[in-house]
């Protein structure tokens, strides 16, 4: 079981071929992150037909036993997500129809306010609003996990409380480890942790430790940390690996429609652009490898399953239902 | 078993109380006639949430078994439909992600040209279009029901042509027995039956002989010329009936967005308004003596239960699946 809580970028048969040899079971690739609903739309209809046409080696999954399913038979199973909750353009009645249309991950915000909750880079977190506080309700109702990966501190941990099922961090680290906006504070673990969420650490260069990014070793470590932080019940991988992203595409998600001017995302004017793939994940074959560096930093082989998917099984099967 | 395969205007719970009363088991109201995707999915989420305000009354269904359960249950099957596709907003991909959102019943034209094909109105029927055929297709794959009821004759005899189940026209009468360019060709409902296909015997006075709206017993002569026509396994039941349709529902109806000018719909300059309803249903509640009607004009028990529903339930069953 080898479980990728968020990958991004242009996903084509190319990059399904690299999955299907990584022995990936699921991975969650991102749909969209600044288009309505509409285009969101469009987006599961592109997957519809990109599962039609590779389905000798993908599977878009809906639960839990689907995932299983896919170990059982070797396919990939893919996991519908977006970063951000445009796409329900301001309708509570929305989250259950994209639930039907396949939809299972939402992070709340991307990297600004929406009419949600704050983002980690607003200067100010505003905390889960009042429509994000139904959302957050119906998401569980309606077996949609609660991402808040790009999602400020403060609305994250309302995100927690008012979640009547856990919610997941799928792609960042703990700021204690390595301070950067987008990464999560102990508190914010610590909570996500006691309602049995699951934390995914990201191999994206721009909000990951030097020593993780160079060796399967420095990135178990990293992994190793967390877990002091969360517990080995509430860890899981979350790359934001990317693939194919160019300059339009990066533009794409750093300034979508919102502003004419220049923005970093997680990077910074020092690093601008394209930041290079971790030495040890030039592509994703490689992330099954990880299993052994878990072992080599003392993980026994009930918590290396735990981190390389079975957390992530756990709490989508808690939360698909 | 009784089916009403179409209603319009505006349903309430004083409307779900009068279909529990008079022993409905399944009937299609109408969740749009001019309303792109936005306006479709608000109303799939409006009717989401009467289903869970009155679910002591009613419930959506989804495939044949449903309907059944619902008979067993006491309950009111709501089978959701729309009279036009607009909603698929020119995408080929949404067709199965409207199925996916409950929908089941989709006419392909209402009562202006569009994309698929023409409308019964138009001076020229252009025949289903290349869109259209590669839409009929797809609804019979993704299990949706094609609906001709306002599309032209020569529309339907394509649609019947190029789609792999067979199709409906939900609510019209033969064109030999009332000529009115919204009934139906006897052409049409030769080919319509030798597809398996069923046609819905309206109630409706614009497009109803004034017999069969002054007694159930002229009604269900209606019905046996229908049967004499398309034969007794492609004859059921469609009233057309509407509920609270003022003044702007009906505007709604006929003029859309598309024009500023006055527009009959099946009125006329001397009927340009509402229409009284036929004197035997003037509610709900009197359709279930439709049987009786049936039977004094010759049907056998057997063929009475293929009229008053199992039609419809045989041909939900084959394109649901």
């Amino acid at each position: 079981m080898l479980i990728d809580a968020l990958q991004c970028g242009e996903f084509d048969r190319e990059a399904f071929e690299a999955l299907h040899k990584g022995g990936y079971t699921c991975v969650t690739p991102t749909l969209g992150f600044w288009e309505g609903t509409l285009e969101s739309m469009d987006a599961i209809g592109h997957w519809r037909d990109m599962e039609r046409e590779n389905s000798d080696l993908i599977r878009i999954v809906y639960k839990a036993d689907d995932i299983r399913e896919c170990e059982k038979d070797g396919k990939v199973g893919i996991l519908l997500g977006y970063q951000n909750t445009n796409l329900l353009e301001d309708r509570i009645r929305f989250v259950e129809l994209f639930a039907d249309m396949g939809v299972r991950v939402l992070q709340l915000t991307y990297n600004n306010q929406n009419e949600l909750g704050g983002s980690c880079y607003e200067e100010e977190d505003s905390g889960l609003s009042r429509f994000g506080r139904e959302v957050v309700r119906e998401m569980a109702r309606a077996g949609i996990l609660v991402d808040c990966s790009h999602t400020g501190d403060r609305t994250t941990l309302h995100a927690i409380e008012h979640s009547p099922k856990p919610i997941a961090v799928t792609h960042a680290n703990p700021a204690s480890v390595f301070p950067h906006k987008r990464n999560r504070s102990d508190d914010v673990l610590h909570a996500l942790a006691e309602t049995g969420g699951v934390i995914g650490c990201a191999a994206y260069r721009n909000i990951t430790p030097a020593d993780a990014c160079a060796t399967i070793r420095g990135f178990a470590e990293l992994v190793a940390r967390t877990v002091e932080i969360a517990g080995v019940d509430h860890v899981g991988i979350g790359t934001d690996y990317s693939y194919k992203g160019d300059d339009k595409f990066r533009d794409w998600m750093r300034k979508g429609r919102w502003t004419r001017s220049v923005q970093y995302g997680a990077g910074s004017p020092k690093a601008p652009g394209a930041v290079a793939k971790p030495e040890w994940l030039p592509g994703p074959e490689r992330l099954g490898d990880l299993a052994g560096g878990l072992k080599e930093v003392g993980f026994s082989d009930e918590e290396v399953g735990k981190i390389m998917g079975g957390n992530w099984l756990r709490l989508y099967e808690t939360v698909f239902g």
